[in-house]
């Protein structure tokens, strides 16, 4: 709503807030750049006529952007609270997000979801918070927490909650399943958005898809693939994610006509990650650089962005809009040199502008919860002497069912000391010490070697994973978990190497983004240089999706190995079921 | 809402509605045009996969667009009822219109309002109601009624009220007139559109304007107007009216960059001319033949529209979306074959599927209510012998006002046989009965001659207007008036020429659309070939704009002669106030 202050201040009678001189207005509107000022009060725009102002920031020539929208991410794979997160990317030039705290939901339920629209409140980026649709991913899942259609109705309604979050379960909603639709029709009734995830889903099963309101995709690899979601109405939202990286492959099926209906996210990011590349600026970047037009790059960042959620109020420098800016040097780099959101310096040079206060977590901590362990818990046996082991494929999330001889020793049992180029890997439920613990094997691609890596970030039930080449390190890195409350642990030689503590649910830091982002260059270069793991390889989250069961073909969760392809539970023993 | 018959239907267990075969599909989204099939059920898009349905329509290679959308304009206009406006445009393919109900407002007020909602909803046309923002368009205006923002505030809420209208009130606003900013706000706390009417305006004005919430504009006129109004985050409404005829001179400044904020309106259209040249199917062809690309016209004419008017429903050939078709025969003269809305064949050969009933409007009768007029209601005293003359332009709402010597009888009464080229023109008050009536000059360019024309179509007031070359004919028209209610007549000799009766407030006939077209063109015959005025002047629309006091310079009301520029009451008399 205006008020009088702000018409004050628009018709001039008033000084303006600020005036930010000598810039260049990429104009998402016309699609041009053109020289001139920009007037702010009230947190919004003024305009572009020149105004006294109480305050005015030489622009240098730079230009002036729109804040840019990162229209899909998950926080917690930044590993960073809230806090943590919009400290990180504001320096960039984000002023908005989509986000969908599925990963924290996983772990407490509503009470995550809870935290995170509180957080979200208190911090100068605006974070619009989408409700986790597939919580847990499968039914029988032992995540923290699972998430009902009525349990979403009481977040759908809370002002922080602008949709349903990435509707994952394409079996269920073209099954009909009277659950997933209880949640598309809740979204539906309250006139909010439903973001999709339908990685090559086509022909009437897309028809489908779409019918029943789902307007976004992300998971767009082909060229067919993107081309049909656009004739069907999708929003095609363009991913750069730290492991995803889909951008090359897509960005040069942006054409003038289309352009409008692609956005930028980048889904799932760790802190380094975004510290050494930058955030939505990188996708422009990259963008650019791969021959897009930079305005229309600017545009998918912002304007589309904002049209696409709804968000009316800004995306684009206009009289009335919010006063949310990002300051580039230029339209190659996209180097951020000044960030406003609502019309305030939140960052400069790369820094903030002031420390961002963290939200209470309390309820986010002491996640870890593990009943007391067997004696041997992390034993495997093979009586058969063959055994499926899980054989992972370097930068892909797809595992394999391998089929190999093991030597055993008595009982079964396979001793990684007699099987040279196997690792154990083991996930114990953590979140209310039911006991439910599997071991399994591991094949030698992965090339740990001298210790143990343990991790509580474990897609999408984020019980505790750990892999190691040896029991003892393995347990010393379990124990180690237990005490710090969740996080990233390396044991090797009955010792602790390094850890990176994620006190908020087992997934997020408490600490400055820029800790957690050297904790984690250092974890990196320890897992090279000590584990010999390749230097190409993101060892921890190669590992935290191993327990992933929706993703093909053979996982371990806290029951046991589950097989995709026959959808269910198997047994180590090839020889068994 | 899905419902489970639309979900079968999507998924293909049970069969479609309706498929219509072998068309080529226009795509707003990327921007193409692909062969294929379009099925629909539970009037919407159920997708372009071959299904099985009840009834096949084959298109024979045609063109399938969106259904088409006026984004502005006044039903009245064309003389017709909601019911014969949608039988008049629906076979050119429109689908929706947003109508901004000014005229019957200012007529019959709040119950006006109320009877256009009701008769909109009994139509397949879907006629979107925008609540006019400024009846009367003076305080001091004898209109049938007065809206405030209380009398708004009631229909806001009401289903079919999507917004505030054409807030032409732009001194109020920039004055920041509480009345002008209760509407407003009534507007913005609904969370509703807010459209403008702005000519010319620019620099801070305009920034205070669009920064009110304003969000479109149908009065550019010039290039840099547009360049600025766009920049301002505004979207332009190209217009090609009966009269206001703007579409050649704007279309050359929709490029590819700047296409999406650019949309097209009728404003003002009577039937005989939509009925000649199409309704914006006529926009199409104009802005193609103009050398636009055809896609971004349908664009502009679909997808645009329905964006900026938050319709997402529609606008695009989608699932999910409304079924609200036009199939052309080609992309040059966008002759419309056949138009669906909501899956029902609405339209075919330019031709209604099924009649549309006439919705009540009993209490929009009955509006002429004239006081007993005084023995020589057309009397013009000028003692000095010096009057001030209303000067008509051609093709233009402007008028001069003139200082002309005249010859005066005795007490300095103008008797027009005494002054050749002269001619009267009168104004009574038409609505409450108050015996207000005024009588001034018209300068001779008008060129009628041997009789009178009266009108209750006279902007925005619509109170009775006449004009003739004796007092005797106009009195003869103005008790036809009486008799039949309202509309257009025509008198000479002392009998009455012709007649078109507009029994709806004044305003609109309830004939059918064809009836009332072949009767417009029988008056503007006689008006050429009985009256001698020139046949390339529309002679009752010009008549009709005469008594409306925004426009200058010199206008009449049942008040008497208004000078715009010096904004005050001016006597016929020169030498005098």
């Amino acid at each position: 709503m205006n008020n009088a202050l702000f018409s004050a201040m628009v018709a001039g009678h008033v000084p303006a807030d600020l005036r930010i001189d000598n810039v260049r207005i990429v104009d998402v509107f016309s699609g041009g750049i053109r020289p001139g000022c920009v007037c702010v009060g009230d947190g919004r725009v003024l305009g572009f006529s020149r105004r006294e102002a109480r305050q005015v920031f030489d622009g240098e020539g730079r230009f002036l952007l729109p804040g840019l929208i990162d229209a899909h991410v998950h926080i917690e794979s930044s590993m960073l609270s809230p806090a943590g997160f919009a400290s990180l990317v504001i320096p960039f030039g984000t002023t908005t997000i989509i986000a969908d705290p599925h990963e924290i939901a996983n772990v407490k339920g509503v009470q995550g979801i809870r935290y995170m629209l509180e957080a979200a409140r208190a911090l100068p980026l605006d974070i619009r918070i989408m409700l986790p649709s597939c919580v847990p991913c499968l039914p029988f899942e032992d995540s923290g927490s699972a998430l009902s259609a009525a349990d979403l109705a009481g977040l759908m309604d809370d002002a922080g909650a602008d949709g349903l979050a990435e509707m994952m379960n394409v079996p269920g909603l073209l099954a009909e399943d009277p659950e997933v639709w209880a949640k598309l029709d809740l979204a539906r009734a309250a006139g909010k958005r439903i973001d999709g995830h339908a990685p090559l889903l086509g022909g009437r099963d897309l028809e489908m898809y779409v019918a029943a309101g789902v307007s976004t995709d992300h998971e767009c690899s082909e060229r067919k693939e993107v081309m049909e979601k656009l004739e069907c109405g999708m929003y095609v939202i363009i991913r750069e994610g730290s492991a995803a990286r889909n951008l090359a492959g897509l960005v040069s099926l942006v054409t003038p006509e289309n352009e409008r209906r692609f956005l930028f996210c980048t889904d799932d990011r760790h802190a380094a990650d975004i510290m050494e590349r930058g955030h939505i600026s990188n996708n422009l970047r990259l963008a650019v650089s791969a021959g897009l037009d930079a305005v229309s790059a600017v545009r998918m960042a912002t304007l589309n962005a904002a049209e696409c959620c709804g968000l009316n109020d800004r995306g684009a420098i206009a009289p009335g809009r919010r006063a949310d800016f990002a300051l580039m040097d230029d339209l190659e780099n996209f180097h951020c040199e000044a960030c406003w959101i609502q019309g305030k310096l939140a960052a400069q040079h790369g820094r903030l502008a002031s420390p961002l206060a963290e939200a209470d977590a309390s309820a986010m901590q002491a996640s870890v919860n593990i009943a007391p362990l067997p004696e041997h818990p992390f034993a495997v046996r093979v009586p058969s002497g063959k055994a499926r082991v899980i054989g992972m494929r370097p930068h892909s999330l797809i595992t394999d069912c391998l089929i190999r001889p093991v030597r055993t020793a008595d009982g079964g049992e396979v001793r990684l000391e007699d099987n040279p180029g196997l690792l154990k890997i083991a996930v114990l439920e953590r979140h209310h010490a039911t006991g439910k613990c599997a071991a399994a094997l591991l094949d030698g691609w992965y090339g740990l070697r001298g210790g143990a890596i343990a991790t509580t970030i474990a897609h999408d039930s984020h019980n505790l994973v750990v892999a190691g080449d040896n029991d003892a390190d393995m347990l010393t890195a379990v124990r180690e978990e237990q005490r710090i409350g969740g996080g990233i642990v390396m044991a090797s030689g009955g010792r602790i190497l390094s850890s990176l503590p994620l006190p908020i649910g087992g997934l997020m830091s408490d600490a400055p983004a820029g800790e957690v982002a050297q904790r984690l260059r250092e974890l990196f270069a320890l897992a090279s240089s000590h584990y010999h793991i390749r230097g190409d390889v993101d060892a921890f989250m190669a590992l935290s999706f191993l327990a992933l069961p929706v993703i093909p073909s053979l996982k371990i969760t806290a029951r046991g190995l589950f097989d995709l392809p026959s959808f269910r539970f198997v047994s180590v023993d090839a020889e068994q079921d």
